[in-house]
């Protein structure tokens, strides 16, 4: 989820439903009376209620977060996270929206915890009525987005990441199990509406047109930002990933994983804020990641930084993709009972399925690169912009270097050809960000 | 839904309910009844219920068929066709399915029949605890297979289905809706399973793999059977249509669009048996009725017949992209909702419009080219077979002509690109099947 997202009169819900009658918004000391009530909860935190310390870390979110420290405050980790959604927008009460959303995030959790292991914080707790979500609290974590501002360097986050995408995507899909399984796991979350629409409409689609939620440094990009709505071959790639992002229903997603959406300790990272989860291409998870990366990458005014950068994007394509082909040779060796790419087709052929499995990495390959270069596009000229750019204080080299990166995402979408591969997309961007150095 | 279907021990299906308590199987004097309390359904037959006709017309269906003559004799349509889903396979008891096939086929009926108008039958009546679907009577038209093996000749009838195939998956496509319509919509055809899993296991597994549902002129085409299933070229693309089935939810489809699901007469076509009705790509409805038509072709033995079937594929091919632009264009002119490919790209871009339409169509034409083959492919060497060649009394003729097909249907999958469009496809088989005739 975007921090510091807000609403206003121009609103992209389509439905927003009265709170259910149970439901409340819980304040600190209605979070204490939660806790206490619930004996696994309070156990974890141990000692009395009345000695709980609570924070509020909501810091712009859709979502009331609150972190919990109990008596363990010694680093055992016993503190929880206190998720609770509200009827609107945190930041903008009239910004209606309705509170199943950390639903789908429980529901997520649920969904890939068994895979993924501790790349997600363990799921405590969920009060469907008050739709309250609680997990295990990452307070000695930070977010990599704001790590990788501040110069930090988490030379396992990047791996960890693409592990994540393959250990969360692969079971969800028709390659790992018989179609109806997968189809009874994704119809749950094809009803997430509330947020996809935000995704359709801030990333997919509003930077392509005139829209008033669209805002950039102006005069400066206004040329760029034209070239972005008008370029034909822009154009022509964003109706086939619009296409994309709605009909190739290839794994459950996350669906917002941005570098804000990672938070890193040493060498232990986990994925939060899943409430986006919605099935789609896999190239879209892995596109929002290298976006990211990309964005940070036009933003570092040093070599070191980009270069970092550089290396994490391939980092993590390497790791998604021997994990995920891994994942898929076991599963067709042990005779798996996907309905893709059936076991019975190559079982007993290593040949064929390194090719099949080459076929369907270079189609996730090239939807990554141009959800990726969508991405950085929404994120300098769209909706909701990403801080890495804002501790540039000369607002001209703040929109030189926003510049570059658009530059480089609409030669992207425009030709595909040029970055076949994440590789070449390395070496691109590389090119561009020393020119622009 | 294909005739003469018969199940046995190895049952495809993966979850057979008991009967709901209200379901009983109707025999004529039930049928009776049933009309005689339904009053729009008893007026439209007129007279008194005793003078009714009743005759049965399942001819080897999954489910009991009916066809009901009123008092209106005398060519003004005023009959019924009874059809009502049974706890099994009908010619086979021991293969257990579950009721809900009428189901998904009203549904079907119901999502499509606003678009297509008299491309289908008028459906009349749905009884969800009987699973009676009732709809007009096509009393008077024949299945184009059976009129096609009779050396007819319905020349608006291909047109026809490519017409129907446009005007039935666009308005259920995210070029026409929004996406969270979409998503309402396809919801309840994704629980197609059990029609699905057939599907699945009969179309784009069986024959690439041993099974003892698969059987062929032995030993005649053992050598082209075992190319099937071990072609390096053919495994890889069977696992992309696999994947591609399954993954991509363009349209809502037919799902069973072979040349028995359409029945003529005259000038009039109209599409029957919805009850595979599943989210899927419009090139496997395109496909599945190409691929028939290539069967045809190499079953007759005359010249004219084959010039027949090879015009037809392009009528059929012709009508159904002419239309779909058609559509998609005029939606984009008014501004519509569609979330692909949005009209906010390209309204004012015409020349963008046509190469979006372009870009898209050349992925049908590829998916029908492949699923065609694929259907080819199942119709000869799996488990149900088409009656097309059984009109060929020596057995070395139609095992010719059968491994004729079956060549076709392997250098298509092994090397796509021997047929880049359907117009190639027309030239090829036009060349193979002379070559062979």
């Amino acid at each position: 989820m975007t921090r510091g997202r807000s609403g206003g009169k121009d609103s992209v819900m389509t439905d927003t439903p009265e709170s259910p009658a149970g439901y409340r918004t819980l304040d600190e000391a209605g979070i204490r009376a939660f806790l206490a009530s619930r004996p696994a909860l309070a156990a974890r935190l141990g000692g009395t209620p009345g000695t709980w310390r609570i924070r509020e870390v909501s810091d712009g979110n859709l979502n009331n977060v609150f972190l919990v420290d109990g008596a363990q405050v010694d680093g055992t980790g016993g503190g929880v996270c206190f998720k609770q959604s509200l009827p609107h927008v945190r930041v903008d009460p009239n910004w209606k929206m309705p509170l199943d959303r950390t639903g789908f995030e429980a529901a997520y959790l649920h969904a890939v915890r068994p895979h993924v292991g501790d790349l997600t914080p363990d799921i405590l707790h969920f009060d469907p009525d008050l739709y309250v979500l609680v997990v295990e609290s990452l307070d000695r974590h930070v977010v990599l987005r704001h790590g990788l501002m501040r110069g930090g360097d988490w030379p396992d986050a990047a791996r960890a990441v693409g592990t994540f995408v393959a250990r969360a995507t692969f079971p969800t899909t028709t390659l790992a199990l018989p179609f109806e399984d997968v189809s009874r796991l994704l119809e749950p979350f094809s009803r997430n509406h509330t947020l996809t629409r935000i995704t359709v409409d801030l990333v997919l689609t509003d930077p392509y047109r005139v829209h008033p939620r669209n805002h950039w440094l102006s005069p400066a990009l206004d040329g760029i930002a034209a070239r972005i709505r008008t370029d034909p071959g822009v154009r022509r790639s964003i109706g086939r990933m619009q296409a994309r992002f709605l009909t190739c229903r290839q794994a459950l997603l996350h669906g917002d994983l941005h570098t804000g959406s990672v938070m890193v300790s040493g060498t232990d990272t986990r994925i939060i804020d899943g409430e986006f989860a919605t099935p789609g291409p896999i190239g879209f998870d892995c596109g929002l990641f290298v976006g990211n990366l990309l964005l940070h990458l036009f933003a570092m005014g040093n070599a070191a930084g980009r270069d970092r950068a550089l290396r994490d994007i391939g980092r993590f394509w390497t790791a998604f993709r021997d994990e995920f082909v891994d994942l898929w040779r076991v599963a067709t060796l042990r005779g798996g009972t996907g309905d893709a790419y059936a076991a019975s087709l190559f079982r007993d052929d290593a040949t064929g399925l390194l090719q099949a499995q080459d076929d369907m990495m270079r189609e996730v390959e090239a939807d990554t690169i141009a959800f990726a270069a969508m991405e950085v596009i929404r994120r300098i000229v769209g909706y909701a912009h990403v801080p890495d750019f804002d501790t540039i204080p000369d607002i001209a080299t703040r929109a030189g270097r926003q510049g570059a990166a658009l530059s480089l995402a609409c030669d992207l979408l425009a030709d595909p050809k040029s970055a076949p591969s994440i590789a070449a997309l390395i070496d691109l961007a590389h090119a561009r960000a020393c020119d622009r150095a």
